[in-house]
């Protein structure tokens, strides 16, 4: 009998494989790109988020030409960007890097600049770049597969999966941090080439770091200090979202990362987040005493302690409501979202839940899903740049939060009481046989 | 019969002209001004935002004096100013504009300075600025008689009103713009000279501007820009408010506004708004390629249309519930507002509801309201400055706002059905005899 | 009779004193410090908040050392703070002041430098500082005792305390202002130096500030002021932080402080707040009339009116619930918080209530906390500071929160009346068993 399972697995795991391998194939098939490339069209605009798979040159104007031509005629048409070309170190020199060495010369086939493009003379900065997706998700380089691989990429209304996109083509293209067409060095070490994306609620790494000292002192002088000196010990009174976490100009940025963004709870004191600590506090003592940093890194850990100690409190309500029975509208009563599911589940927490817990839930899921992902987040961001009000608002939000879902569990509860002893449940009308995120987002995706 | 109709209808309409303009007269004959005149006490600070109605000068010093007399005294009293002064182009060559060209030279009888007083010299920004008037509100030029003629003017407390109307001023003074007394060109073409007022949940155009890739140009280089020079093609590495809403320096900011603000749906394709979008194009061109500004706008009309289609779900559920006469509490069960209404009604929507719907409403009402006023807003400034978290942010405090509608329509239905099973209705205490905004203002302003 | 009650009471009221006594002195024998010393342990990084009591030096260093050899050493371990020290004023001249004039030259007893150790040398500044005492809190100098005398000290969450002492540290130690190692006057007066703590939502001077027309003018034009002009008539283009609260550089920021940051209502017109008033006004008239001056209190007077006007109508439905037994959970069903009182309460409005109602309470009292603590300050910072969107935001939360609680009062009334008609009380599941903020928190701290 043994004898013969341990091939009939390995035929079937074979099959499997081949089965999945073929099923990414025909997804991939589709006119979108990524595991659900069937179910989406792109936007006209995605070229310039997605370079790679979906910019379309314009048809307007035709021929090859060399760069000296380019910027003639550009200089007419958009005087602004060949002056801020002038002004980089692209057009030093003699040997300069024209228009038509990263755009192509042929004027119906024009290319935006993918990283290779970037990367055939900045090797190293490519190749740091694209060391960071060793270390999984949350990470640069894995931004863009990470958001159309998932689901909900084509479950979502466009006009968010847009805004989703436009930071995650960090992946995809180099002007996210260095703006073009001067792509200064000296720019992309300030805060601002940072916080276009590092911003909002599930991330404000610019308000906690502008609230706390550091920032206060980069607002306060930073413009008088001199930009072009690399981010390194001594040259910065305060650092700034760079100094930090890309040191030594280190295009790599989950280097030192530690806390996975806030969104799970980790163990700080594994072996491999001792090393990691070292590096903060390392870092740190360019300026302070080591003592203080190690200190500080406490502070946070105590910090996240106390914000998961409540976040479980609620994910505990939440899930004793399912186990019995009681969330409304249940999964079966509303229309399944990401579509994708096999099976309608509430879906509570980190695993089980997600990004796609934002659609299509009750009050009191979408409650837990807003503490964790905005208030929890508030909280850590502030804990973690030193922005001391943000963190007792992230707290206060939290405290909030969790009395609500508390009040909502116990008002659900009090209702089945009385339903049970008076025998009287009254006929519920549907409130969820359509929604903002149903079938309808599909359809016109 | 049918000849004796159309002089009888002719006749009533001439007299109920005759009284209304006899009404409007009558109104405005009261202390304070517009339709409301006689049901609102001018404050005293009032003055400063409509000063042609409402400033009076101080008595404190006799005397008519020249404007070389002024500087003497003032550089003493408020030498800040006067420095002002000397560095604006007021004070330079021959022909200096002095104090008493503007404020008059009897100090007894000094004004502030009207639009009108500015125009005699800035002819082309006065007529630029009264031409917007054509387009309808929002409008910077009806700002103030919008405001004083909405029944709630006279209804609201004083404290609102005096922050509604120092924004509003826009239209009675020129100092909103350009600050008093340099009054440098420089100044009002940054992006602060605008956001003293385009700022606040309503209209947040200066976190989203600051958000986005523009935005953040500005703030990492922007102070090394040269303000000196006009709004045009390559002046500038990023566009700022006025480049793109007063391009070259134009004095009426309707000239290419399309969406209302966000306040209402507009189809973006009527033949007149197909010219607007063509000068967006070309302004955006200023930079951009065409193509990718025709892209972008394409991106707002899908956001537009996504953020209706959950604002018009939202507002569905509340006229169904008040067809069953189901909202509480009802019109009739609260006090009116605004006072001046002729019978009470539920205002849902920006037809019946709009500012209005502020005040005295159930909670339900008003969550629409605030999912109206501020998340779609918001959403909407988030998509046409270019700020992607803010879009997100938007459209997930939209989709909380549509559940929080939803689920306490659903309660309400549910409570009503249970009611009417077991026959008991409980004795529900008033809540609404008395309330934040009650006849209590209209005795106090 | 009467001959002996005297000197009974007399005695039991020295035996009462002597206990008092007694007990401050045991409580503060703990390792904490302040009256609940005995209940919570410091944090390492407490050191740095109140260096007085827990400074502990690093033991890696042994040897006394003079300054210039500090220097010599720390050059290299940290270049920063040696080049801040070399721009200050400490480092120029002969007599410099050397790292350990103030650390003291014992590496292994280094302190941080307490207000005292700079006011040996900047004595009036100390003096000043030390004089707000006399008004009572909120106040600098009394923002660590106040905190660590308050029971939820001990009971808080440490993540939330340490949060807060970071600020309220600014009592005892000067580098909350002046960061270190530059001490530069110019650098203390620029709102920067102020915004690191008066920030976040019950404190938002900074984005109230900056929302005005005085904080636009700073934001557009002040990197081009001199700011090492003394804060004075005539200076600046427009005011800041320092230029209002510590005119002429005083230390001592409760010299024209009336509305105790908006926390109670106060009668603006005592004869002591007449003073004040005069204070303001003379001060607004470096830059405008009078009569303006005058006007614009008014109107803070009046936005402070309606603030309080519905926050007593809130308070009233609060307390007339407790009356009737209809909070839910009421202070019996709930854990006590903070732990040292005397007997479960409910506790409503500033002078029961204050930071305490933060945790363990009901959602409807909770309610009335943010509408106090986040809404109405909110609205007073804006009205005080001229940013008029804010003032409209703070009364829209405001009149929001008023309705939210008249709701959740109504429905307690309604449940509480169908209970009694029916009969039928629902077993009502206890919720508060637990909770975020209980014992848990005082066995961790």
């Amino acid at each position: 009998m043994h004898n013969r399972l341990l091939p009939t697995l390995l035929i079937i795991t074979l099959l499997a494989m081949v089965a999945g391998f073929t099923y990414v194939h025909w997804s991939k098939s589709g006119p979108g790109a990524g595991l659900y490339s069937r179910d989406w069209l792109p936007d006209p605009v995605q070229g310039y988020w997605d370079p790679n798979n979906f910019y379309r040159s314009s048809d307007s104007v035709q021929g090859v030409f060399e760069g000296k031509q380019c910027v003639q005629c550009h200089e007419e048409i958009t005087p602004g960007i060949v002056a801020d070309w002038r002004a980089s170190r692209h057009a030093q020199g003699d040997e300069k890097v024209f228009c038509n060495d990263c755009h192509g010369g042929d004027h119906q086939r024009l290319h935006l600049p993918t990283p290779e493009v970037c990367g055939s003379c900045h090797n190293k900065q490519q190749n740091e770049s694209e060391d960071e997706a060793r270390y999984g998700f949350p990470s640069h380089i894995l931004a863009m597969e990470r958001a159309v691989d998932a689901p909900h990429f084509a479950d979502k209304p466009k006009a968010e999966v847009q805004s989703c996109v436009q930071c995650h083509s960090v992946a995809t293209k180099c002007d996210s941090c260095h703006t073009r067409h001067r792509f200064d060095a000296a720019e992309s070490r300030r805060p601002e080439a940072c916080i276009t994306c590092h911003s909002g609620p599930p991330h404000p790494d610019d308000t906690t770091y502008f609230a706390s000292a550091h920032g206060q002192i980069y607002l306060a002088e930073g413009k008088d200090w001199d930009w072009s000196k690399p981010l390194t010990k001594g040259n910065y009174k305060a650092p700034t979202c760079a100094y930090c976490h890309m040191d030594a100009g280190r295009h790599q940025v989950a280097h030192k990362s530690m806390w996975k963004f806030g969104l799970r709870e980790i163990n700080p004191h594994t072996s491999n987040n001792q090393i990691l600590r070292r590096r903060w506090i390392e870092l740190c003592s360019d300026c302070h005493a080591e003592k203080e940093a190690a200190q500080w890194l406490g502070e946070l850990d105590r910090e996240r302690k106390q914000a998961w100690s409540m976040l479980y409190m609620a994910e505990a309500v939440l899930k004793n409501l399912r186990s019995d029975q009681l969330l409304q509208p249940s999964a079966a009563e509303r229309p399944p979202y990401p579509m994708g599911s096999l099976w309608p589940m509430e879906r509570i927490g980190f695993y089980e839940g997600q990004a796609s817990a934002f659609y299509n839930v009750s009050g009191i899921e979408r409650d837990y899903f807003e503490m964790w992902y905005f208030d929890n987040l508030g909280a850590y961001k502030s804990a973690a740049h030193g922005d001391s009000a943000g963190v007792k608002e992230g707290h206060q939000k939290m405290a909030t939060s969790l009395e609500h879902i508390q009040t909502k569990a116990h008002k659900l509860r009090q209702r089945a009481a009385t339903e049970q002893e008076t025998e009287i449940t009254p006929a519920a009308p549907s409130i969820w046989n359509s929604g903002a995120y149903t079938d309808y987002n599909r359809e016109h995706n």
